[in-house]
């Protein structure tokens, strides 16, 4: 494929910019790609996996000349590297971000972007539960939504171009207001992971089920959500924190229908029970049916994928 | 392998059983294997794919003569299914039964098995999200734990040879005390279950997210909801009614954890929620250490596993 941008500065070095590199690498679609880590140790290994053909210890030196910027870290630090690199930034330069919150990202970042520069904020919907530069990989993105929240005055051009890189990636892109973007991401991800790591806490706190029963047993269940329950601390730390109301609105909602089940657990309301459980199968069958998830049985224990190119 | 059991009754014919026929099959593990379910179309499926040499329209026929009866039909039907087969046991005859709860089962079945019969309750922890005869295949128990709850008075000789046989399918065989099985359960599989089917439901009621978008952006959190959510209801709504008062108790706790959560996200306090974050992550790596899940980063869509013999 065609290079797309000359020069792209990977801001933060984990999952999710490394794999940039990687697809960017494998389909040629950036001239050079520079970073920057906090870490030295993550920007030397940066460097010796290749992802990065050059490292820098500022964030602002790392921006320096690229026609794109991504900024890859944790949403509760897009507002102090926005400030850092605003000043700069190249002329023409499209600054974009990866963070899972999108009103708040907005809000940390747009106010630093320089006239002639232009801020599309995204959010790829992709991941593993493994964090850090070795987790990364070339198809991550393969087939998985990638949503842009621009402003409704956003260069035309400039958007174009950062969507045929994400395509050129293997990504869907669509188009979402912010606040609506959060919204919905509340109910399908950030809810979900809260209730999971709530899960899990409550199995390592039991006293009369020892924890290595919970580990030897741990059933489909519970395993899936020891998965999710496994991700990166700080990102959903900062989810959590920068996305509050709509987390705390599906809260509210989900505390209310526990509720009720709970009830009928309690009074035996076996009906009850079975409508519910026999509504919840439809949607499963919609999510197969829109290609999110495969028809396959799950035996609880998946096949290994093919371990990819600078997996740790 | 040898012959283990000369008839081999399988008292409903959903997913365990199928999956049973198949790995005996395999294995020549049984010299015949009949069946019953209550359903004509079930049965005529069974003939159909070859799980059953015979199906009989009543269980009290079906497990005349077998030397080994398997109870697979819902917790909920064991009592009247278990009344109705006492009296044509044969003498020495097994019988055994796979519900995820325990010490409900034994009550209703113990006392409707004859003195020359011997009772062994068992749980094999595996499964899909899919039921019926179609579904079964295998390799289903292969690695995993069949939980075996036999009395203390159990004769020996029976409980080696049902553990041989469940050996011989691949699984793993640890024997429990009933109640602390129920205890376990709940907490690494039936309150996990009721938690997804919440989740789940919620995003069915919401208003301000349609339907289409919680399925087009399904990530991967709400989407391992949503496969647990589907799994059989009937099945499920029994779980919940005979193993109330541990599910209860884990909900309870899990409801007071969750206010914690919802309390430090309403608060702001990114310390506790990084904390609580951390610690869970260390339980994931006790499940993959104990071989009970893969290391292998989860894509969000695991490739297709291997299409099992039988399978819908």
């Amino acid at each position: 494929m065609t290079q797309i941008y000359r020069r792209v500065a990977l801001i933060g070095l984990g999952l999710i910019a490394s794999s940039m590199a990687h697809a960017m690498r494998a389909n040629g679609l950036a001239g050079e790609i520079v970073g920057h880590a906090k870490s030295a140790e993550t920007r030397a290994t940066a460097l010796e996996i290749g992802i990065c053909d050059q490292v820098f210890a500022s964030a602002a030196e790392a921006v320096q000349g690229a026609d794109l910027v991504v900024l890859a870290v944790p949403v509760g630090a897009m507002a102090a590297i926005a400030a850092e690199i605003g000043p700069h930034l190249a002329p023409g330069c499209t600054v974009t971000d990866v963070g899972s919150v999108k009103q708040a990202v907005v809000e940390a970042v747009a106010p630093h972007i320089p006239e002639n520069a232009v801020f599309i904020p995204g959010h790829p919907m992709a991941g593993t539960e493994y964090s850090g530069p070795r987790s990364g990989f070339a198809t991550l993105f393969v087939n998985r939504w990638w949503l842009l929240t621009p402003a409704a005055d956003t260069d035309p051009v400039a958007l174009a171009r950062l969507e045929s890189l994400l395509k050129a990636m293997g990504a869907k892109v669509n188009q979402m207001d912010p606040a609506h973007h959060d919204q919905v991401l509340a109910v399908v991800s950030h809810t979900p992971h809260l209730i999971a790591y709530t899960m899990v806490g409550v199995a390592d706190h039991l006293a009369q089920v020892s924890n290595s029963e919970v580990i030897e047993y741990s059933a489909s269940g519970f395993r899936d959500f020891t998965r999710i329950a496994a991700s990166d601390p700080t990102m959903w730390r900062d989810v959590f924190l920068t996305n509050k109301d709509a987390v705390l609105d599906i809260l509210g909602r989900f505390a209310e229908e526990l509720f009720v089940l709970q009830r009928a657990i309690r009074m035996g309301d076996g009906d009850h029970l079975f409508d519910y459980f026999t509504r919840t199968r439809a949607i499963r069958r919609g999510i197969i049916e829109a290609g999110q998830d495969t028809s396959a049985p799950d035996f609880g224990r998946a096949p290994a994928p093919v371990k990819p190119a600078g997996q740790a």
